[in-house]
């Protein structure tokens, strides 16, 4: 196997991901619609996605341009003083990444879209059509998310076979994912939440009640928070894990010889994608059949294809079967850290019943259990994380006794390309959960009847049940990539160092005080980035309730349902304050990065990234799972527990939702992103971190 | 100035400090008291604490004496391999930690209960007096937590000349803290939340409301939780603090010729105590002078004592002006963190005020905007603790070029007993705040009058703003001392790496993946940590909401104050359940670093501590302010803002305190001593570690 070879494989791989994409999305787009209202709505929904999207973009252009000058102008190198070439492959790398980011982000909004509306229809001839309408929908955007993050990093190496480059694009990709993500995120948690408190709180009318003004927002919000965020998430995820490895890779390869590690990671990358096809074509559901289940069936078939497709390539092409083995570590492990989140926040487990039953003694009380368990589920994942880059180290360390350190962090780094092997799969069964809470919201504006809300109740419950499972896993392999970077953060300071005639470094000490200091501050952004975002959204939908309040008092006939309220008004509020509130958060986690590198140099820089990394993952998994719990609490209420609807449980927990949402939505799925942003930042940096700190 | 002579001018200040101690106690004690209801109320409350002291002492008596055994038979090593007679005096050192710990709080408890029917009936005749007798009441505690762990130290210093002894005593003094601040901390959440859920919330009745069967146990839990166990929690932090000093200093005096390092902390330390005392004594207020102010001066006065007293004895006995310099910043230091958690809790400042204004939409926004501003108030305390660790490492580096980490690791543990140095202040202003709020319920319950109730509530105010102050220094003090523990801790390993004839380690490199191993599972355990306290008094309040339920139902005339209720079964459930919920979280901690030091070595508890550090930081930054800042919205709305009392911002923001509760009061504290603890556990198991791990 010679690297063109496994090049040309990739981008083969990557064509079948879009041409079967491509049929996925012409399938869905011919399943028939007949009801008018579910079109008008849809179409409402699709318009509200588009504007968003749109002016979201054209910011992010602004910045994106902005940040390619400086590029041009000071990375790797400033350009006086090293050679404009690299800057400019450089700068080209990084819009390249960011487009394909937006491309991505574009087409899952445009199926999902479509599928939702076409996901209520089918949902009159049961639940198999209506199923396969979700799923499929869902797996356009995860073949495409995946087929262009493989294809753009196998384009670029083949061009310039240079890794900063790479680098380049990664931090393209992150960067607009970071905002993507927290936009998103503000906007869909601004219009859930508003709709949620006028509408079921102070109005007592249903979830997705057409008379609410803020019911398409909410809609909406479900596309561009959860379709388009998580798809720039796990694309960016994906992405710097490839890139952490072949950065690795590449520096052994060099000194290697014979070495093949390049080669290995694009074939068990490329080896993931064709798994992820094959999963998803063979997703299917009986007539009577469990969503859930169908959704983990595939997960389990990817998985096992993915693990035999991979000892196939080790056995062939004579790979290193350690390296295997700290790829398939990684891949368990982020499969077993999804089986713990699920376990705190599944409503047949002890936690969500807990805080249900808790719920009974007032709000208070739902918050503070339901604080606890999101506290006591950091445990698993932390230790599972640090296990399988413990078990990936010491797999890999004994290959060669020369580059044992090298060996061991491309091990851990392949155990992070490992976990997110599956990722095209994992994105699918994640765009799948908005599409069909969807189609469950115009099952009930089109008055689908009640036989179709159950279908698509079912469908939107295994949606969530899912997700809590896929971002439990998106955590744990962006933990687990972020470590990786880490590794290449050390050896681009080290090819700088080296390229100066400075010493290298070995590691990064934390009783040295530059370390610490770093450590401290990088600790402390994740913290100040959720607070950020949170308290965005909870300035803007206290601005959204206020628009509301006013609809129901000057629009005559609203509360009767005689009149139409203006939902444009709330999208508009929604996407304005959403890309005002974004901006803050995404920079300061930027500009902390900077200075902590520019005043303490890399070993500051180290530590803040160390620091970073560990809270981190402490915050975003407190708050998803803690979120998720809120959430499948008032579920569990509402389905007749604890007093059922209406009783004093069930307003207990729907403050506890209300308090999860942001925190499992807009806060907690960000800080994956800005801990990977923050990391790239440092790789790239590392030159100008080395040189032009105050201290050293 | 030599090492004997310093000794007996440590003694004699102690003394000094335990004359004014008794001095004070005897004052408040000869304080008339007339009103029948005080008195006998007084001695309910007396009766409780005492009765809780006793029951928790006899529970932590077969902890501490299995503690013992243990420590007899393994530490510092196996006692059939190294001296008998180091284990017996380890063993010894331990006990008398535990038991002068215990005894701290004992104190505490019963001048506490004394001073605040006194200055209940001071308030009678005016501000003046009443401030007097809560301040005075407090200040025993102060110089009594102080002097004994000072007197401790220098005695056991004295006699046996050995670290590890003072190693074992402070870990005495920090098991038994952890316990009396969980479990005290658990007492009286329970009994706040339960009396004001059932009291202000169902029944409308006013706070320490006599007919409120929770009412004595809410005051005798201001007692044990904050008293007692705060007592407790700073003097694990002081002892902890100068034991950290003393490693360091009498490493460097073995082998720095002329070396008076160890005579310079001691020094420092008495100061330390000779400011507080004169501080103290200083203390007084005008006939209408503002009580919080008086409290900041005293502090004032103190804190430039201190300064100029160090800067004589630097200048008088030759001291190195680098290490006073390391002392003063951290002093400093703590006085800016402590400035900074005022800004978050402060009801003149934004973030109160934008919490109360949030509740207006309802309880959710409460939580969200509060974590938020929690999540906020991190940052600066970080940044400040990072930056008084560079600031005394750099300072102290460049001493002698030979030993240059050790000095600097020296600098930062002195910048820490800086800090701590006028913690006799500290403690005096903490156990102020306790008096006078039991005062204040005093007031109410014996009827004196709204004139005299306007003084305890103006009293009771600036307790609560002063604490805000006092707990963010704690934890800030906190911070460094465990940044400096982990300079012990490597000093410890390498001396017995030494013995043992292996290499010494240099540091901790996160790029080990023991290291990082160990600092995910590290980061992971004050979360745990939180959660098992948190559910701990979650489930204990349900307990007593349901026996203050069943009072009201059974016993007749209660709600029309004609009989009444049963105190005593309120008390019993808040003392049962404290003690029973406490065991489990100090458990887990303890358990988890032995598990970590035992399977992963030496390196993987470096790490350990490092995670344990930074998240145990966070989250106790985040938990203490943002309780702060929820108690002090509702206060902020009950004066009359956003619509005032009964209004839907007040409801909402009696949630928010409620959840904020435990956070401040029994979590974010205890987390404090949590993190100590393992630090010295590290540290006193460092052979074993070294020995007995699975991997190195």
């Amino acid at each position: 196997m010679t690297l063109f070879n496994v090049q040309v494989f990739s981008i083969l791989v990557c064509l079948i991901a879009f041409a079967f994409a491509m049929y996925m999305f012409f399938w869905v787009k011919k399943q028939p619609s007949e009801n008018a209202t579910i079109k008008k709505i849809g179409k409402l929904i699709q318009d509200g996605a588009r504007t968003f999207l749109r002016r979201e973009y054209k910011v992010l252009a602004w910045f994106s341009a902005f940040c390619a000058v400086l590029i041009l102008l000071f990375l790797p190198k400033p350009i006086w003083q090293g050679e404009a070439s690299v800057n400019i492959t450089m700068c080209i790398a990084y819009l390249a990444g960011t487009c394909i980011s937006a491309i991505a982000g574009k087409i899952g909004i445009e199926v999902a879209t479509v599928a939702n509306t076409k996901a209520a229809e089918a949902a009159k001839k049961g639940i198999r059509p209506s199923f396969l309408t979700g799923f499929r929908g869902g797996s356009v955007m995860g073949m495409a998310v995946v087929g262009a993050s493989l294809l753009g990093i196998t384009v670029l190496y083949m061009f310039t076979k240079d890794t900063s480059a790479i680098l380049g694009f990664s931090f393209g990709a992150s960067s607009l994912a970071l905002f993507a993500k927290a936009g998103g995120g503000i906007f869909t948690k601004t219009a859930d939440i508003s709709a949620d408190l006028t509408g079921k709180v102070e109005l007592g009318i249903p979830e997705d009640d057409p008379r609410n003004p803020a019911v398409i927002a909410d809609n909406v919000g479900d596309n561009v928070g959860d379709v388009a965020g998580m798809g720039a998430d796990l694309f960016d995820s994906n992405v710097a894990s490839m890139v952490a490895a072949m950065v690795i890779a590449t520096s052994l390869d060099k000194v290697i010889e014979g070495g093949n590690h390049v080669i290995m990671v694009f074939c068990y990358a490329a080896l993931g994608l064709l798994a992820s096809v094959i999963g998803v074509f063979c997703a299917r559901i009986g007539k009577k059949g469990n969503p859930t289940r169908a959704l983990n069936n595939s997960t389990y078939v990817t998985t096992g294809l993915y693990i035999a497709l991979t000892a196939l390539a080790t056995k062939l092409f004579g790979f290193d079967w350690h390296i295997w083995g700290a790829c398939i570590v990684g891949l368990v492990v982020g499969v077993i850290v999804g089986i713990t989140t699920d376990y705190f926040t599944n409503d047949e487990k002890k936690p969500v019943r807990l805080v249900a039953k808790s719920s009974k003694s007032g709000p208070a009380f739902t918050i503070l259990s339901g604080v606890s368990y999101g506290f006591l589920s950091v445990l698993p994942a932390m230790i599972g994380i640090g296990i399988s880059a413990l078990a990936a180290y010491k797999l890999c360390e004994g290959i060669n006794d020369l580059y044992s350190i090298q060996y061991a962090l491309f091990g851990i780094s392949m155990s992070a390309v490992g976990m997110l092997s599956i990722v095209g799969m994992i994105v699918s069964n994640d765009a799948y959960g908005p599409i069909v809470d969807n189609a469950r919201g115009l099952a009930e504006m089109g008055e689908l009847g009640d036989d179709v809300l159950k279908i698509t109740d079912e469908l939107d419950s295994a949606g969530n049940t899912v997700k809590a499972v896929t971002k439990g896993f998106s955590i744990a392999a962006a933990g687990l990539t972020v470590i990786s970077l880490l590794g290449t953060f050390m050896s681009e300071v080290n090819t700088a160092a080296t390229e100066l005639g400075m010493s290298a470094i070995t590691g990064f000490d934390v009783m040295n005080p530059l370390v610490f200091f770093g450590m401290l501050i990088g600790a402390a952004i994740p913290a100040v980035f959720s607070a950020l975002l949170i308290l965005g959204v909870d300035k803007n939908a206290q601005r959204m309730v206020a628009e509301i309040h006013r609809q129901f008092k000057e629009i005559v006939g609203l509360r009767e349902g005689k009149a139409e309220p203006e939902y444009g008004k709330c999208i508009d509020i929604a996407t304005i304050g959403a890309i005002r509130e974004l901006i803050p958060a995404g920079l300061m986690a930027i500009i902390a990065t900077l200075a902590v590198g520019f005043i303490g140099g890399v070993q500051a820089i180290g530590g803040f990234l160390v620091g970073n990394i560990v809270s981190g993952l402490l915050l975003a998994l407190f708050m998803s799972n803690s979120g998720g719990l809120w959430d499948n609490s008032k579920k569990y209420i509402e389905a007749g527990h604890e007093g059922g609807k209406g009783m004093n449980a069930h307003r207990a927990a729907v403050i506890g939702d209300t308090v999860g949402d942001p925190f499992k939505d807009t806060a907690g799925p960000s800080i994956n992103t800005q801990i990977t942003v923050v990391s790239l930042i440092a790789s790239l940096c590392a030159t100008l971190f080395l040189t032009c700190s105050i201290f050293y």
